[in-house]
């Protein structure tokens, strides 16, 4: 059974948490509307589900809500962003309002990101840029969960890249997706289901195809976009790859295996070669390329094109990217957010932990 | 049984076709050392096997051998280049050097061209950016021939991405990938050997899967990397759709169903939205990110932790993008080129209408 919460009420308690974190007021309020960005755009991996483990990521002393977020490297369209630890769903916003500062003035702004942690969904950020008529790039790497195609060693995150593209009278386009087969996230939601997964999503510990949607529990690993070698996962393979190196070698953040672990419970690696996690960010200004309005026309045709195309047969339309989630905000925003209870019962025991009453809240 | 040649003797004989179609000696010297390339790398469907198709392109008036390539929009950071209709081998490296002149001074530099043809293999324009210690990005749209997720038509080309990224000892990381789960070529491969496909490539015209190699003459169509939505097939999609809008709506190039044909026996498409196909290129200078030593240095540990990830059963070793490519150009520059014998009855019937002695060339 699912618990439905308003918008509102799930602001306010995960405001009352990352305050209670030492988050400025400012901080508090900023990292609570990314992290429910999540919940709202349904993809509930990403959302208020993970508000315990930045809880104990902080409690291991692993984060700094009190960061000072600096530039500390620049050209006229790029700068580098160290986060002084902080929270990633604040320092992220910092960085692509630099890269949109920069586009303003240079036509593209591009920001690699070191010294931070998890930053929440992708498509937040690239999202930031559309209000300015850019085009909005993010990715991020992450803990090492997915072999490179010929491996059974874990070396990449699942790595998203998000684009958002504005367009005139169309909603914009929106893709933001996992450089893997598919995202952890699906994953939970098998293990709570107790189901198993398609061929093609995992291998086991030792590089056999596997269905079990625990792998990752038992040192298996995800596999890149592509599933196979036969399939292209060396394609996946590279694209995760690029994302970790753009986020954390042209940052100095740390890299492949070394990028450090979500949960708290798992140890630093040892001898990491940079800075905390890695994240970049890119803002193209429209008009550095064509008029404003000369290519929102073009985008609307493309989107009204690509949506007429012919489905095929059991499907009722072709989606553009971007489209599920704006339907899923609209609905959430107006009908509620449903939480699973075993993320409502880990958030009473935040509460708990942190002397909030849980239920002034989300009763 | 496949023919060899020496790379001196195809250079010189494609030389002579570019020269014949009224190519400057310049601009034929450049296409034939891009086109030639694809030939050195080992993706033998991009290279001299193409040459045909060229010089049909050009007979049906649609590539202009002396093009005014010019700017014809710019901002400290972008461009947007016109081909004049010129070959996109001459095309593509012109935007890809003012990529590279725009990021000697504003620290990035990105190019989207329009009225351009095909550009060879992605790959070249981007490795381009090396030299100058920057990363390279390059792109293009191409004929539609990529069903999206859910339809049945063909919407997209193989719209693949390049990534060139510099190292120190190591030899440089350099992806260069179509966004379906299968390139064309490797379509070509098995219709030569008359060999099925496996299950994930193509469907056919009712939207099927199918595993007919010569499926695409059917009215199928090639499945976006992922090959199908429970293996993220919409990430291949989303993929080859920034490709697209990156390339020609950024431009004003012609995109989607519309991109100008390769084969020039297809009619052109009605009310096309733009001028020819799209390119978009990039250009990131390392220093722009952190002292270009410091970035080597990383990207050495990078690749050669990669290289040394634990090998699948089976499998020898992990490879880095642009692995087999490098290795596959030191064999052929040596050995040489190896042609498959319906590729050198098409040049000989292409020497033949040109009034070039076939013999002299490539006896």
């Amino acid at each position: 059974m699912n618990n439905v919460y308003i918008y509102q009420q799930l602001s306010d308690f995960t405001n009352a948490v990352f305050s209670k974190m030492g988050c400025s007021d400012d901080a508090a309020t900023l990292a609570t509307k990314v992290l429910l960005s999540a919940d709202l755009r349904g993809i509930d991996s990403h959302g208020v589900a993970r508000l315990a483990g930045y809880v104990r990521l902080w409690q291991a002393g692993r984060i700094n809500t009190n960061p000072n977020i600096r530039i500390v490297h620049e050209s006229p369209s790029t700068a580098v962003v160290d986060g002084d630890a902080g929270l990633g769903l604040v320092v992220a916003p910092y960085a692509m309002e630099v890269a949109i500062r920069k586009a303003q003035t240079a036509g593209t702004g591009w920001v690699a990101v070191r010294n931070s942690n998890h930053f929440g969904i992708a498509g937040y950020h690239a999202m930031m840029a559309l209000a300015h008529d850019m085009t909005g790039i993010a990715m991020t790497n992450a803990s090492a969960l997915v072999a490179p195609t010929f491996s059974i060693e874990r070396m990449l995150g699942t790595n998203p890249i998000a684009v958002a593209i504005p367009a005139g009278k169309q909603p914009p386009f929106v893709a933001d997706f996992a450089t893997t087969t598919a995202a952890n996230g699906k994953l939970e939601i098998l293990q709570r289901k107790n189901e198993a997964t398609p061929v093609g999503w995992v291998q086991d510990k030792a590089g056999n195809p596997s269905t079990d949607a625990n792998e990752l529990k038992k040192q298996g690993a995800l596999l890149p976009l592509g599933s196979d070698r036969e399939h292209g996962s060396h394609k996946g393979y590279a694209l995760g790859s690029i994302v970790d190196i753009f986020s954390a070698v042209l940052s100095g953040a740390s890299y492949g295996p070394w990028a450090p672990p979500f949960p708290a419970y798992v140890p630093m690696p040892e001898n990491m070669p940079g800075q905390g996690l890695g994240h970049f960010f890119g803002a193209m200004r429209t008009d550095a390329f064509r008029s404003t309005e000369e290519f929102k026309e073009h985008m609307d045709n493309w989107i009204g094109r690509f949506r007429n195309a012919t489905p095929a047969p059991g499907h009722e339309k072709v989606l553009i990217p971007g489209d599920p989630e704006r339907e899923m905000e609209a609905q959430r925003s107006k009908e509620g957010i449903p939480i699973v209870q075993s993320v409502v019962d880990d958030l009473k025991s935040v509460a708990e932990g942190m002397g909030i009453e849980f239920d002034a809240y989300l009763a």
